[in-house]
């Protein structure tokens, strides 16, 4: 189950983190590491840090874009060091462990998503994500190395793990018919659904894209923590769709005929 | 407090394991270490994986033996990779952080000890431990980099510093706007808003009043567990009233002015 919490790198500089990521990943029973544009990949310093974690940095998928490393995710945490002008869910290391096994016991994919050695995630990146992740270092000295980051939060998914097994797991939660899929979405199906919302919002008249303030921000936090189902989202789609067709003037139209 | 539990590093081989262990000490507010033994040290691999944790590596103390190391301490907790043939009190890293964290508020100073990156500590060197700390890894893959074993025991006596200090292990929320108003809203805003919501749904044409199916109903499960506040309620309004202007052609209108 480990398996379906993915490890994303953001623009690594140094291919020495990559490998000690790799080492803790696969100390803790982690195995999927996806590295955003790394800056040297692959590179010898990766494979000396790894110290036999070679089949971790072998199947690492690299890809241009965070928003392909997020494919198939249902819920993304994103670790951050700083204060943010936009409150957003915010867990600390033990709260996201908890939450990411929870979401891997019921059969979902997440991701745990680290930025750069130095500049961290942008604020785009970060909301991407659904909760953001602090490590509660000392506050003089705040920055952790990226790969002692990594140990962390995978050590705490770890400990989360083992606290669930043999235990019964919490799947029966609500009687689902087959045509109430309550399968939350996945954050790739999400991002569809804010870049449609951003155009309906602008079609409207809503949304002025010279002066667009934190709406869409507002709008993805909000979404971003309502765990949207499959079918809710077929819904909100469908309103979409009808709000376009109204400002097109289609309405008016159907009615005029 | 924290400075009351030193970190000490036994036969340590590479200077930049050094470094990082330093560094994820002043991470988590520790600075005390101690170095029985390292082969290379000072050595400027040190530094550099130190990344400014320059004061903990200066005030380092280097002695000769782990007894040395271990003056004035009342705990001492050994690293232990392997089981041993002895039974011995053995704790996993969060009961060791707790432990710690008891010991110093009560005055006493504590010593977490490292062994070598190959071998560990002796079996004469855990006997001089009243308790070993095993991290939980995968059995399959169970060494972790010595820096990173630091950095799991003193991120687990941080946050137990923190849980007795009754300091938040999240960073403090941003203090809000007056416009960012995150207030959950009323059920009897809500209502209003299910109303709004409703209506234009009608007058888009998504929902026919005449077989409404299950729509609103589904729309409510999920604007209802989202604990919208007062200003995203603003946000969602107000996309509501444009949708209705949209409906009622007010943007063709506007466009073809």
């Amino acid at each position: 189950m480990l398996q379906n919490i993915r490890v994303v790198l953001v623009g690594t500089s140094h291919p020495g983190n990559i490998g000690g990521a790799a080492r803790a990943m696969k100390n803790m029973g982690l195995s999927r590491l996806v590295l955003v544009a790394p800056e040297q990949f692959p590179h010898q310093e990766a494979w000396a840090r790894a110290s036999g974690a070679d089949d971790i940095l072998e199947s690492a998928q690299v890809v241009a874009t965070l928003e392909e490393a997020l494919i198939g995710c249902s819920l993304v945490y994103g670790t951050s060091a700083r204060d943010r002008h936009i409150p957003w869910p915010l867990l600390d290391p033990r709260e996201c462990g908890s939450s990411c096994v929870e979401q891997v016991e019921g059969g979902s994919e997440v991701a745990l998503v680290f930025g750069r050695e130095y500049a961290g995630l942008t604020n785009e990146e970060l909301q991407r994500c659904q909760f953001h992740v602090h490590i509660p270092s000392d506050p003089t000295f705040g920055s952790l190395n990226l790969a002692a980051a990594v140990q962390v939060l995978t050590y705490e998914a770890r400990m989360a793990w083992l606290a669930v097994q043999g235990k019964p797991t919490k799947m029966e939660k609500v009687e689902l018919t087959a045509e109430e899929n309550l399968q939350p979405v996945t954050v790739d199906e999400l991002e569809l659904f804010f870049g449609h919302l951003e155009r309906t919002l602008v079609e409207i008249g809503f949304l002025d894209p010279e002066r667009p303030r934190h709406l869409m921000s507002r709008l993805r936090r909000l979404y971003g923590r309502s765990a949207i189902s499959k079918l809710e989202m077929n819904i909100l789609r469908g309103i979409l769709t009808e709000t376009q067709k109204a400002a097109r003037g289609e309405i008016q139209k159907r009615r005029e005929k």
